[in-house]
């Protein structure tokens, strides 16, 4: 008796422990079934909207955190309703399963992981005659290529894939040998478990309802402002909150909900840093160079020259996100190193001593879980052939095609870079699968990388294996994940570009750095190409200098942190997060602030209701904003123009300006 | 046994019922002991507050909401915290009691009421130059009188003392004979009694955190727009959310704080009955009148001449609100004097059966309350002898000066007057007793006595009696009451005209209809003044038959209401308040369903907390935003002006204005 009660109580921990117990009952479809039409439906529409709201996010400030919860609930949401729809029709053949979810959050992040790394806002935009000729003064400008949606259609289909194609036949290692966490992955797992247990249906229900409502207040919210913005320094999004003094400088609260709801998802360090940042350049450091004006500078130099102060702001952000990219690469690479070393000894290891001795109760359900996910894991198995017949193939194409798309690019370019890139991949999706580098992602995947086309395979090859990682704790099958994975790549191929494309149509002044998109690190490529190519002879008196300075300040700020540990230095702003405001001014970053003001006090009034629903309000007002700008386009490329123009003068303006209207 | 346990119950069911038993072992406080410096210092300080706000409210639309709530917890709040403080530093003597917020309560109430019924938004102010050069086209104005410091402070002395003595002889009938309800006296005597429970001290508490939670937010907000008002047509007041157009006539939100606190308070059927009137007046009736520009009335004339649109606009209000205040003065006539007569009777009845026979437990409970305090009520008497004598020795002073200060006002004039007063100063304490009257202060205490100086009498007599109910109820002693309502009087007449004066000084458009404060009742006043004097024959054309018209509806929707009862006609809009949009255009009326419809949310989402927090809520924004008046007034004193001008200009106006600006 004693020992049966034992038992039980043993197995209803177990049950408490374990996942998979919950959902044992539950079949797991064949991956063929994992495929459904209806969630292929929902990823296309869902990757439209979430393609809109990276573009513009890319395409502001570059700063974008991560989507997943917002697409997992969403997700959850659309294909939920459908089967709900369908089943009262009679018609439901196949209910919602976790693996079709899986297979949907899978779709939209690869596809609208393209709009991020396909390098709009970057470098494709960088090559353009726009960001060209903003930066030169003169008007005859050579080297530019300027966008088409045919050209960027094919470019992405024939670099888009082979990220894919290059870490596939690592899967096995990184997760079943290696037992990487990959965080982002493993959270996205969670979700979507939670979501398939009653008690979590509930809670995503209530989430869901919040996101619903501030996505449609935020979307009437910029609807409204719209009405007041006909002309330029017009409406909410000039609104001088702080003097107009301090507009100037950019300190002003832009009543922008997208960055409200970014610095209620980003950490707090992250928002203060980049109102740190903002407040050094914005604030100090401009104000004293502009009066060095005639001295450091020609005094009747163009603002938006390269000679002038903005030449101080683009380099010196510049030199900034350099110092802290080569720190974070070296260390990634020092500790990348040694531990890809201890894992593979400890594979070998693990794999003579198979059977773990005296297991604790959670180990054994840990067991248990690991032990199903592993098996239907490895059922569906990917032939190695396949992926890296892939490969080749598609690197041949590539090498191919791509020298007739950019003219300088010569084919050998193209295989050194396809030779290395695997390499480098691998890299990124092990360091990304370590607890250490997972701060990557919250940094808002700022573009660390500066080889354009590399990117894009290394993003998409790390985003693939956190894929992986959630199929492995959904019990989604590796083979539908894979798919997916190719079907979401090839809707961003199309989808990223025709968003793009009507962002470049509908607001023309796109990359000009005083307008609605500045665009900043298509600037930022762009100067930075210029720069590898004319040399430092071209900057402005004491901007090298600085530029060394603050170089140097990035790697050692960033060593002063990781001496601290990551408790000591929590008010230790990270470098990365300051430089973004040095480029394209701290007004976002004010935004960003009062997200975390708001979502601070609400954890001070009630912390388990503010971490329950705080992403789901973030993600809300996030969205919200984004797929206004999908009206807001269409309504520019209609040539509707807002009637009102709510306009910000001084006293002193503001009586000239009613005298000349005096009838 | 038996019997001890019912006699128990029904001691326990008494106590539930009677008031007075929880206050039994609380001592009553002699009748000088009631009036402490304590309590006159911090009626000081709230009457200056209420003054503010009244004389702004007055001066903006005339819509007075009830304070008294507001009044009432302020009261408790600050004696509180003296007592608390001096308390602790152990030197208080005397504890906390009713009766001493009830002179409190009393004595700000008296002394705010001199800023609505001094007439400064109304009579008063239409006397002056302002008012009258604005309505006659030609400067050339003889009759008028300029508001100035000393001669407003001792008119309002000589006249505001009548209504106190003219009604105190009456008091016992009105309250021990004729038990008439009183509602707002008795509402303030209920909360003050609450607040002196320990659990009602702990809801009052909680309500004045949300008002002062309220009051900051209110105050800061006033503080934040006013740097955007550098000119006019600046700043949030001049807001058009509805587009250029709406704004034109008068339809947008201004993002007044105390607009949306008093559309909280006042009535839904209030709120809604301004916004049909505005509706119908701006909406409809103005640009429909506007298209007759040239026929109806000269296309050249000034837009604030009475000849011309305005015309329509003040005179069809003036009928309206005539039509109603006829209809309810022959309504309540009707009504009080049969009751007058059947109350008479029903006294003379009750003096010879004083015994109730078999009284159920809740009449004896009744009669316990009843008991103590009319016992306490009738001690301490005030001798007839003085207060006629007051009354007379009053009148004959005011005789005597009242000519020197309006030289067109003859003695006989004043006798007259002074000779009637008493009885309609009866009539109205006796209407306002009654509860089919009681609608009254929830109209807004609006303006329906046109005869200027009696207004001050007959409203302070009916104020006095409502206090009077509220001692009788909290036991505070007549005698107390009498004097704090002496001295708050006293107050009022020295702090009232200050007020104004600066109000006055501060904003030189003053009374102006496009300006800040455009004292809607000043012209209306003024207006009938002349009317009076010079006939119809300066009205534009059609303007007599629409105001008859209005007039008539008026009457006829009044006699709607009242025959299908109270319950059947709660969609029938109220004339008086939809009167008011008619003068002084939509914009308010879109504050208070603004409120009314935050209120409305709030009981479909709490109706608890909503009814219990409601009115703290909204006295936090009215007063924050009264008081942010104050601060603002010096400023405009001391010549400090806002830096922005935040404009609202078409698209059209914008590209000239931008070209204009050029360098």
């Amino acid at each position: 008796m004693e020992s049966g009660k034992e038992e039980k109580k043993e197995e209803a921990e177990e049950e408490e422990l374990s996942v998979e117990w919950k959902f044992e009952e539950e079949e797991v479809p064949s991956w063929r079934k994992q495929l459904t039409i209806r969630a292929f439906g929902v990823s296309f529409l869902l990757s439209v909207m979430f393609c809109v709201i990276v573009m513009k996010l890319d395409l502001t400030t570059g700063i974008i955190p991560s989507l997943n919860v917002s697409a997992g609930l969403l997700g959850f949401f659309f294909v939920k309703t459908w089967t709900k729809v369908i089943a009262k029709s009679g018609l439901l053949r196949q209910p919602f399963t976790r693996q079709e979810n899986t297979v949907v959050q899978t779709c939209v992040v690869a596809s609208s992981g393209i709009a991020f790394s396909g390098g709009f806002g970057s470098y494709l935009l960088g090559m353009s005659q726009r960001i060209a000729q903003q930066s030169e003064h003169t008007k005859d400008v050579f080297h530019y290529k300027n966008p088409a949606l045919g050209w960027m259609i094919g470019f992405l289909f024939v670099v888009s894939f082979l990220g894919l194609f290059s870490v596939v036949p690592l899967r096995k290692i990184m997760i079943i040998d290696f037992k990487l966490t990959y965080p982002t992955g493993t959270a996205t797992a969670h979700l979507i478990n939670c979501f398939h247990t009653p008690e979590g249906a509930k809670i995503a229900k209530k989430q869901l309802r919040e996101l619903g409502k501030f996505f449609s207040f935020s979307i009437l919210w910029g609807f409204f402002q719209w009405f007041f913005t006909a002309g330029k320094d017009c409406g909410f999004a000039s609104f001088p909150t702080f003097g107009l003094k301090a507009y100037k400088y950019k300190f002003y609260f832009d009543f922008s909900t997208t960055y409200v709801g970014v610095g209620m998802i980003c950490p707090h360090i992250v928002n203060v840093s980049v109102l740190v940042g903002g407040i050094l350049s914005g604030g100090i450091m401009w104000p004293l160079i502009e009066n060095k004006k005639g001295d450091w500078y020609p005094a009747d130099i163009s603002p938006s020259s390269l000679q002038g102060l903005q030449g101080y702001k683009v380099f010196i952000g510049i030199s900034m996100i350099l110092g802290d990219g080569l720190y974070n690469f070296f260390k990634v690479l020092s500790q990348t190193l040694p531990c890809l070393f201890f894992k593979f000894h400890e594979r070998n290891a693990n794999m003579q001593i198979p059977v773990v001795e005296n297991p604790s109760p959670s180990i054994k359900a840990q067991s248990y879980d690991d032990q199903r996910r592993t098996q239907l894991f490895l059922n569906d198995r990917i032939p190695n052939w396949l992926t890296i017949g892939g490969y080749v193939t598609i690197a041949t194409i590539s090498t191919a095609t791509l020298p007739h798309i950019f003219h300088y690019l010569k084919w050998y370019h193209i295989i050194v870079i396809y030779t290395f890139a695997p390499t480098i991949a691998f890299c990124k999706a092990f360091g990304s699968g370590l607890t250490d580098w997972s701060l990557a992602p919250t940094y808002g995947k700022l573009a660390i990388f500066t080889i354009g086309v590399m990117m894009n395979i290394v993003s998409s090859a790390s985003d693939l294996m956190q894929d992986f990682k959630t199929g492995h704790l959904t019990l989604a099958s590796p083979r539908s994940m894979f798919v997916s994975q190719i079907i979401g790549t090839a809707m961003g191929c199309v989808i990223s570009p025709c968003v793009f494309w009507i962002f470049y149509k509908a607001f023309p002044h796109l990359g000009n750095p005083t307008s609605e998109y500045p665009a900043p690190f298509a600037t930022v490529y762009y100067n930075m190409a210029k720069l590898g190519v004319e040399g430092f002879s071209a900057l402005p008196k004491n901007c090298l200098k600085l530029c060394y300075a603050f170089f140097a300040a990035a790697i050692l700020i960033n060593l002063i942190r990781d001496c601290l540990g990551k408790k000591r230095s929590w008010f230790i702003p990270l470098p990365i997060a300051m430089a973004i405001p040095f480029y394209s001014g701290p007004d976002f970053a004010i935004d960003m602030c009062v997200g975390s003001l708001i979502l601070y006090t609400w954890q001070k009034v009630n912390k388990a209701k503010a971490d329950a629903f705080g992403p789901a309000v973030a993600s809300g007002l996030i969205c919200g904003d984004g797929m206004w700008t999908l009206p807001s386009s269409v309504l520019a490329l209609a040539g509707v123009k807002p009637p009102i123009c709510m306009k910000f003068i001084s006293r002193a303006t503001n009586r000239k300006v009613d005298k000349f209207l005096e009838p």
